[in-house]
C-alpha cells in the first residue's frame, strides 16, 4: 500500500479541463482535493450497495476532512441500475438533498454509478459540478474520462444520455482491491485497447508487465496513468464523437453484438469480456481483409489468453445465436450510418482506424467461419480444449 | 392572411448559431426550410393533442413538400406532461422510429412540448438535431428561444432538463389564430417583458399598437421578431446562464410563487398571467424600495389591464395562501442562492436588473401590503371592481 503523491494527467477541453489523480489512498485526500476545485461545496454521494459496503466509510470520512457534508443515494449493483427509474430517483435524490447548481455529484462505483450519476448531474438544474470516484478498472481507465454519461433504452445500451465532462477524476488504485478479480480482468481489456488503437509501445509494455498490473503498486499506478493518458487525448481531439473518438469503439461492436447475443447476461459475459473478444475478432478480421498480418492477431489473442481473458466467441458459456442473428445484432448497433457498416479495423498492433462502408456481407462471411458451431464440426478437439480453458478461468476467480 | 418574406433572427451563438424565421404561412414552408438546413434528415413531430387536430396536416404536407418522412408522437396538452414519464415516451417514440444523431426531432406545439421535445432530442443519442415550431404566442416570443429544454419535477417545476439549442424555429404567426385568446394574453406578458428589461421604446410602441398585434398581420410579426431579437440577445450574451440571462426572469419569482400557490392549476392561473402579475408586483416592489417612480409601475399595470391581463394578487379567483406562505414558495424557488434572495428589480420601464441578497424581510411586507387579504379589509369596493373585471376578461374569452 504506496501512498506515494498521485499522478496527474489533464484533460484539454478548454474551460470545461480537469484533472485526473491517479494514486493509492486517494479517498482519504478527496475531501481536500474537491474542495480546492470548488470552495465552498455541497455534495451527493451515488454508489451502489457494493461499492458502499467496501469504501463508503472511507469516502465520507475523506469528505469530511476537507469540509464537505455529503447526503449518499445508494442504488442496487449492475446494469440494470441505468435505467429511467433509477435516473428519475437519484435527479429526486439530489433535489431533496436541495443541492445547488455549483454543488458535486460524486459518482462512487463502477462504471454503471459513472454513467448514471454523470447523467442525472448533467440534468438536474440543467447541469451541476460532477465528480467521479471510479472504483472499478474499468471505470478508473475508461468510463470515467471524457464526459460521455447515460443509461440504457429497451432499445439499447447507452442510448440516451448527455456529454458532461466532471470537474476531477479521483482514480484511487487502491480501491480496486475489493474488485472481483473477473470484473478486473474484464477492465484489463479496455486498459489493453488504448496499447492496440494507437500505443503499440504501451501494449508491449503490458505483455510484460500485466502480472504487477493485477498484483498492484506502480505499475498499477502507472498502466492507469497511460490508459487515462490515450483516452485525454482522444477526447481533448473530439469531445462530442464526432470524428476520431470512434477510436475508442476498438472491438465494442463485436463486443456489443456478443453482450446483446447473450442478452447482457453478466454471468455469461460481462462488457470487457465482450470488448476482449471484439477486439481479438477486429484484428482476425483485418487479417482476413489482407489489412494486417495474422501475427498480430495471434499476439492479441495471446495476450487475452495470458491474462485470463476470453478471446473467441467458443470461449462464451452457452450457446450462441448463429452468424446471421449475430449480424442482426451489429446492424441494429447505433454505430451503423444510413446502413452501411463502420468498423474499427487495424492494420497491427497500435494502428487502428475507423473504417466506413465495411460491406456486411464480409462480415457475415467472417462471423461463419469464427462461430464456434463451424468451429466445432471442423475442430471437435479445439472446442473441447476451449471448454477446459474456461473452467480453468473461473476457477482462478 | 399575409404570405411575406418571413421576417429572419439570428442567434449568434458561434457554432451553434441559428435562425429564427418568423411570418405567416411558414407550416407549408417547413420541408424545405428544413432540408435546406438538414439535407437528408428524416423527422420525428412531437405534439399535444389541440394542437395536433389543428394543424399537424399542414405541417405534414409542408415536410413532404420538402420530401421530409416523419413519425408523429401526440402527448396530452398541459403541463402536467412535462414530466419523467412522458420524457421516457418520447425518447422511446423516437428511438422507435430509428432516427439517427442527424436527423431531427420537431416540437410542434406550445412550450411544454417544445421544453419537452428538446430535452429528449438533447438525450437521445446524447444529442440530436432539433427543430421547434412554437404554436403559442409564449413558445413564439420566449420558450422556443434560446436552448432552455426540460420537465418538472414533483420538487419544482423546470428542475431537470439541459441546453440543447435549436436547429432552426419555425414561429408561423397564423397558427396562432386558433390559439384560446386566454392563451395568447398570457403570451403577450412575455412579449411585453422585453419591453420592460430593457427595450423601454418596444413597450411604448406596444402601448400604442397592442391591438394590432392581438388582431394578426404585419404588426404582429413585428411585435414577435422585436420579442425574438431581445431574447437572442440576451441568450447571445450569457447561453448557460450564469449571469444577464437571468434578466428574463423579470416577473418569474413573485409569478412562479402564485402558480407554486395555486397548485399549478391552469383554471386559476396559466404561466404568463402569473409573470403578469409578478412583472407589475416588481415594479411596484421596486417603487416601494425607492428604486423607481411608482408612476412607472402605474404604467405597467394600466397597460396590462388595457389587453385584459390580471395584474395584482387580487385578480387570481379563489383564495390565496397568506404572504408568509408566499414568502415560502419564493424561498423554495430555484433562484435562492445560498439563504440569498436574486430578483429582478428595476429603475424604471427598460431598466431591470439583477438585484442580489434582498433581503426576505422587505419581501414579505411588500406581500403583506400587496395581498388580496390586507386590500379587500382597507378597501371592500376595489375588490369588488376586480370581480367584475375579471369577468368581463372570461367573457371576452
Ligand atoms: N461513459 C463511458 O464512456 C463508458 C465507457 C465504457 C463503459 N461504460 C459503461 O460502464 C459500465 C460498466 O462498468 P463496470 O464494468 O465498472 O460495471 P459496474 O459499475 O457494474 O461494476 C462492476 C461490478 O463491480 C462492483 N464494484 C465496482 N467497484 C468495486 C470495488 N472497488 N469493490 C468491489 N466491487 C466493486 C460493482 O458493484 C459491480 O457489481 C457499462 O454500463 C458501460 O456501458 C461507459
Ligand atoms: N424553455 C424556456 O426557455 C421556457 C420559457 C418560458 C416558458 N417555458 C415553459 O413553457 C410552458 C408554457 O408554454 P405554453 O404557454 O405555450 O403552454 P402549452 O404548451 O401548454 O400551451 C398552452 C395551451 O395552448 C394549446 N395550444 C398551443 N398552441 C396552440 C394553437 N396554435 N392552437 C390551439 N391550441 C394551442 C396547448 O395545447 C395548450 O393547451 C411552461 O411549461 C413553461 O415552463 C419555457
Ligand atoms: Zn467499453
Ligand atoms: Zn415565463
Amino acid at each position: 500500500m504506496s501512498h506515494a503523491e498521485p499522478v496527474k494527467v489533464e484533460v484539454g477541453l478548454g474551460e470545461r479541463a480537469y484533472d485526473i489523480l491517479i494514486g493509492s489512498g486517494l479517498l482519504a485526500r478527496s475531501g481536500e482535493e474537491i474542495a480546492r476545485r470548488l470552495p465552498g461545496t455541497r455534495a451527493a454521494i451515488v454508489t451502489d450497495e457494493n461499492v458502499a459496503a467496501a469504501h463508503l466509510d472511507t469516502l465520507k470520512a475523506g469528505l469530511e476532512k476537507g469540509g464537505i457534508q455529503s447526503a449518499v443515494i445508494t442504488l442496487p449493483a449492475g446494469e440494470k441500475t441505468k435505467s429511467f427509474a433509477h435516473l428519475e430517483e437519484v435527479v429526486d435524490g439530489v433535489l431533496a438533498a436541495k443541492l445547488e447548481r455549483r454543488d458535486v455529484v460524486i459518482a462512487l462505483g463502477g462504471g454503471v454509478i459513472g454513467d448514471l450519476a454523470g447523467f442525472a448531474s448533467g440534468i438536474v438544474r440543467r447541469g451541476m459540478n460532477f465528480v467521479q470516484i471510479p472504483t472499478s478498472l474499468l471505470a478508473q481507465v475508461d468510463s470515467s474520462v471524457g464526459g460521455k454519461t447515460g443509461i440504457n433504452s429497451p432499445r439499447g445500451k447507452n442510448l440516451v444520455g448527455v456529454f458532461h465532462q466532471p470537474r476531477l477524476v479521483l482514480a484511487d488504485t487502491q480501491v480496486l482491491d475489493t474488485l472481483p478479480i473477473r470484473e478486473f480482468r474484464a477492465g484489463y481489456a479496455e486498459l489493453a485497447k488504448y496499447g492496440l488503437i494507437d500505443r503499440p509501445a504501451f501494449f508491449a509494455w503490458l505483455e510484460q508487465n500485466w502480472g504487477q498490473v493485477f498484483a498492484g503498486g506502480p505499475a498499477r499506478v502507472e498502466a492507469i496513468a497511460e490508459a487515462c493518458r490515450a483516452k485525454a487525448d482522444v477526447v481533448a481531439r473530439d469531445e462530442f464523437e464526432t470524428g476520431d473518438r470512434a477510436l475508442l469503439n476498438l472491438g465494442h461492436t463485436f463486443g456489443h453484438a456478443l453482450e446483446a447475443a447473450t442478452q447482457y447476461d453478466g454471468s455469461r459475459l460481462v462488457h470487457g469480456e465482450g470488448v476482449a473478444i471484439g477486439m481479438a475478432l477486429a484484428h482476425r478480421f483485418s487479417a482476413r481483409l489482407n489489412l494486417a498480418s495474422p501475427d498480430d492477431a495471434e499476439r492479441v489473442e495471446a495476450h487475452l489468453r495470458a491474462v485470463g481473458l476470453p478471446w473467441r466467441m467458443a470461449d462464451i458459456p452457452g450457446e450462441l445465436p448463429d452468424a446471421d442473428a449475430l449480424l442482426g445484432f451489429i446492424t441494429q448497433d447505433k454505430k451503423v450510418s444510413r446502413g452501411a457498416l463502420t468498423f474499427i479495423l487495424t492494420r497491427g498492433i497500435g494502428q487502428s482506424f475507423i473504417a466506413k462502408d465495411v460491406p456486411p456481407s464480409e462480415v457475415l462471411a467472417f462471423l461463419k467461419t469464427s462461430h464456434p458451431a463451424t468451429l466445432k464440426a471442423s475442430h471437435p478437439e479445439r472446442s473441447k480444449r476451449s471448454r477446459s480453458e474456461r473452467s480453468k478461468r473461473s476457477r482462478s476467480g
